[in-house]
């Protein structure tokens, strides 16, 4: 009987041993000089007693979403939004049939939609980023992304997010930090997703946003979105926006563009231990390989500027092991 | 021995329910219809199984601050920080000497200064809240909060909190309620101190704020206030804001003028429960009376919309043992 009691402790203490086993947090990242640059950091921040510890209000970190969290080409995803909007709402605009950009998107030729510069693309994005309420956008934006398909990849744009990144924000979660969206796309847009892709709830996302007017319909109260950018959370934009909603300095910043420089160089100037990185587009076979000369995403002055800083090189095509969860 | 025990036994019973017995979580409270509807509302959306449960993440509660956090007689706190401003500046301004409303300021006679209207305060507001860096600006209102005092009770601004409120934010947060402050006030001069204050830590203040530009001062970023308000949080601003900032409706909201009418509207008109409070300053023994016809949070139209709106009355001679924390 004692021995058939002390065999059963023994298998205990081997099962339990067995759900003690540290798993690897970040199993789609080769092991290697980023990941263990990204776990060290984590562990000396987190770990009691450390002098270089950081106590978890104090822990955000900042990621950018295209080109950071999921792919950005041929386009920003938000202009395929935009394009097959326009394609739904050409019944109540004939006279788009004849008036560029629209004319062009709905010919199917988004080359020369896009001709018009910035002008053009802000004129598209208003015609079907306003003139609703916040809940009927939201709505729109729930239905396109949940059954729109990327056209060269002919996958759900959510099915497009970076595995690796879903695993290294599970991971910094787990840790205690409070992890924030600080990206140039449109913060209502990213909102009706966010939180069922990437685990990050709407008072954690912080976007590019248009002008909103508080009106009383009868007895109910809309938020009327309006024809106006209010602001471009893009370049210096990134700091302020942290300024203004967060009020605190982030501990980590990602981004993969010159659009995130500035949250990186803010995020970094701060006291104590702090950690930037940028993920580079290396990999053509798996996603797509760009940087200086890129019209999206563009990485040129960034790129250089994270030797001297010691910012840590996310290489795409070295780094991890798989792009795209399956 | 057995009867030893057993007495020891029934003591031990006796210290634990001691230990046990519920406290009242806001003592400062009258027993009343205000205090029950309060605890009836915080009962029904947290008790697990209950069709009018709430989820934690969606228990959002936003709080006015001057006139419902704090007092805001006879001017708004954030005011005197100005004048006081003007008088550290003053040697740094010789023409102020002889320019209004800033030679007014210098000569005590706030009245003349304030007969200028918003024109006037806008321009004293823009001379102290700009034109320095949001570290440096955060400084200064830390070292004044921690130093100057009111001039009609002598007390320090932060010690001129309302003491049931506090209670009722530790309450809320006690039962999964994450608390916003949503104020008219500048978001930085709140920032400076509502953590230590109020509990309530940077991002979630919300309030007006000036704009704000990134600059790189040598290798050194830099976010520099700059001589422009940006956006004013009062009436339709504030649940624009809480839109832009928080994404979600709020569960519960807490104001006491015209200039939270819409944020409650807004808070109201969700699915499902919803609570809205008004603090109705009626104590001129303890703190203030006014209503309708006071400059400093009027509160007319929004007195008549309580009752139809099935909205609680918080009276502060009422409904409040004692105001400011002793």
């Amino acid at each position: 009987m004692k021995t058939r009691i002390s065999a059963m402790l023994v298998l205990l203490v081997f099962f339990v041993s067995l759900g003690c086993k540290p798993q690897d947090p970040l199993p789609s990242w080769h092991d290697g000089n980023t990941k263990q640059a990204i776990t060290d950091f984590v562990t000396k921040t987190t770990q009691k007693g450390a002098a270089t510890y950081v106590p978890e209000k104090d822990r955000i970190a900042v990621f950018d979403n295209d080109g950071t969290l999921w792919s950005e080409t041929p386009l920003y995803f938000q202009a395929f939004y935009i394009f097959d909007q326009i394609r739904i709402m050409a019944p109540q605009h004939p006279e788009w049939q004849n008036q560029e950009p629209f004319a062009s998107v709905l010919r199917g030729d988004l080359e020369s939609a896009l001709a018009g510069g910035e002008k053009a693309l802000i004129e598209m994005m208003m015609a079907t980023h306003s003139g609703m309420s916040t809940d009927e956008f939201r709505a729109s934006v729930s239905q396109w992304i949940s059954s729109a398909k990327h056209p060269a990849t002919g996958k759900l744009y959510t099915a497009m997010v970076f595995q690796p990144m879903l695993e290294l924000m599970n991971y910094l979660r787990a840790n205690g930090f409070t992890v924030y969206i600080v990206s140039g796309g449109g913060v209502d847009f990213m909102r009706a997703w966010t939180e069922r892709v990437y685990g990050v709830a709407p008072p954690q996302v912080i976007g590019s946003r248009i002008a909103t007017q508080f009106v009383m319909q009868g007895n109910t109260p809309v938020l009327m979105r309006e024809p106006a950018l209010e602001f471009v959370n893009d370049k210096g934009g990134k700091p302020v926006a942290i300024h203004h909603i967060i009020g605190q300095r982030p501990l980590m910043a990602f981004g993969n563009s010159d659009g995130d420089l500035a949250m990186l160089q803010w995020t970094s100037a701060g006291n104590g231990p702090r950690f930037a990185a940028i993920v580079h587009h290396t990999d053509n076979a798996r996603e797509s390989a760009y940087d200086r000369k890129s019209h999206v995403g563009k990485l040129d002055q960034a790129l250089d500027l994270i030797e001297p800083n010691g910012w840590t090189r996310i290489d795409m095509k070295q780094d991890w092991k798989r792009v795209y969860p399956d």
